[in-house]
């Protein structure tokens, strides 16, 4: 089939009946992200912190993101890689990352679990040391603190951004569980973006609007080398019997992601929330509804033990 | 396993890690409808208008209703059957209504799909009508019209309420649809039963909190004899996968199904909704966005056909 411009077509875009060549296909990817980004973001005077985790999607965004700020002056891109030390799994993404950030001459630390909280995610486990902060399952500890150094390195580092990777496919699956667990603080926080303490680096999600199969197909057509294993402790969420909901959900109704996209935002809209009254953190003065905020605490328990 | 009562049990509430004996697992069912409709429904001087369709939720529900309506003065019950004519299916489901409401002594009023808009179900689908009207599952039609004479003829018969028995995997799939639709206007609008003109009877859900598994236990503990069959265009629904996509995450975490109710319940409290400029439909009064409100919009159409 052919591409509306004439040429052989590399894909076909369900969701909108159409196919694409290479060439078109590649700008209506960098298209999107451009619109979600706006102006605000993508301008001079900017230093984008980037997430990067040596799979397809932090990859795939910071290669937009050079794309994008290589010809704006007074504009930079520093990358943090964070390692929670998952041995056959993370040590492999490192190579990816060290070897992409070389070739694309962009500036990379590494940030790791070993070094910040004492524990690698493997020690973690092994020890069966979650069940002392009443975590069941690895991801939850492990996002959350990823989030949280990523954060704080891009702080100290004077980002003015911090840009995440999550694709169409991330946004809907955490839409859903949260709509599903029925978290009406985490349904606001999570499309509101709140905190706003000011050690808070606001975060930009470029992929938004970039389901999963697309960031996929972006990746080979530009030749980038990423991780395709999945995390050895990911098959153990929740996160991903959503992940196939969704795709069975996809493949009856093309564009359903969209809609759980749009319906959400536009649902927030009309929500007028107030977070009540929020402490620093004593630990590390991030906005908490306690004395010490999620992360610290968790800290704090797992120095003591 | 026994029930705390000391009894043999005859159910495992999974959700609730219990067993429960058979009086006492009667008596948690009603105790919950009772909890869902409040003194503001159960008092006298009212007549419940109830839709009965002779599966297992409405006959559950008009028992229920009648146990707890007997004791008070001034109260009435009358059903509404309404027969869409499918064969091998409606026609059945109307010989266990009749038979129910004969023997407990509950007034019983017929109305039918052939009647009303001249055509039955069947006859909409053989002839490939609903395409007209730019519906694609008989599903999304046959609802809307029930609903439209249930209201109406609860209306003519001054009912002070039209109790329909959705249970809670119903409520669930609605809400559960409409957030990945991500229609807004029906997220709102199916919570908070807005339509409020003057011939509009207010909706009532007695087995909102009633999971559909203990709906069926409940009507084979009381000896009610109902349709199993299900209508035969269900299958072409997008609420039947919905329907599994729910089972398979309560199976997967009990409980699950009230989390959904009560995040949506609580979500819809945060929203502030203004209906806009809402006009009276010009056939049969209702408050719509046009001339016309669907149901009598479709009509019309198929008058003309």
């Amino acid at each position: 089939m052919k591409c509306a411009c004439g040429r052989e077509s590399v894909y076909y875009q369900r969701y909108a009946n159409r196919w694409l060549c290479e060439d078109c296909f590649k700008k209506d990817v960098e298209k999107r992200v451009r619109k979600v980004l706006g102006r605000e973001v993508i301008r001079n005077n900017v230093k984008i912190g980037v997430g990067i985790s040596g799979g397809k999607d932090s990859l795939v965004m910071t290669y937009i993101l050079k794309k994008f700020y290589d010809s704006i002056p007074n504009s930079e891109i520093i990358c943090f890689f964070v390692d929670e030390g998952i041995k056959g799994f993370r040590d492999v993404a490192k190579k990816y990352v060290v070897e992409f950030c070389k070739e694309f001459d962009i500036d990379l630390r590494i940030i790791s679990f070993k070094e910040e909280i004492n524990y690698t995610m493997d020690e973690l486990v092994e020890k069966n040391y979650l069940k002392h902060l009443n975590i069941g399952k690895p991801c939850s500890f492990c996002g959350v603190v990823r989030r949280y150094l990523l954060n704080k390195y891009a702080f100290l580092n004077n980002c003015t951004y911090l840009a995440i990777g999550h694709n169409l496919d991330d946004f809907c699956q955490t839409i859903l569980m949260n709509y599903i667990e029925g978290n009406v603080k985490n349904i606001i926080q999570f499309g509101k973006d709140v905190s706003s303490s000011t050690n808070f680096v606001k975060r930009i999600k470029p992929l938004k609007l970039i389901p999963e199969e697309e960031v996929i197909l972006y990746a080979k057509l530009n030749n980038l080398k990423y991780q395709k294993e999945p995390c050895p402790y990911s098959h153990l969420s929740y996160r991903y019997k959503i992940k196939k909901i969704i795709e069975m959900l996809e493949e009856d109704k093309p564009g359903v992601r969209f809609g759980i996209l749009r319906g959400y935002e536009s649902l927030l809209k009309l929500i007028e929330y107030r977070e009540g009254n929020l402490k620093k953190c004593k630990i590390c003065g991030s906005l908490c509804s306690g004395e010490l905020c999620k992360v610290c605490s968790w800290l704090e328990i797992l120095k003591g033990l």
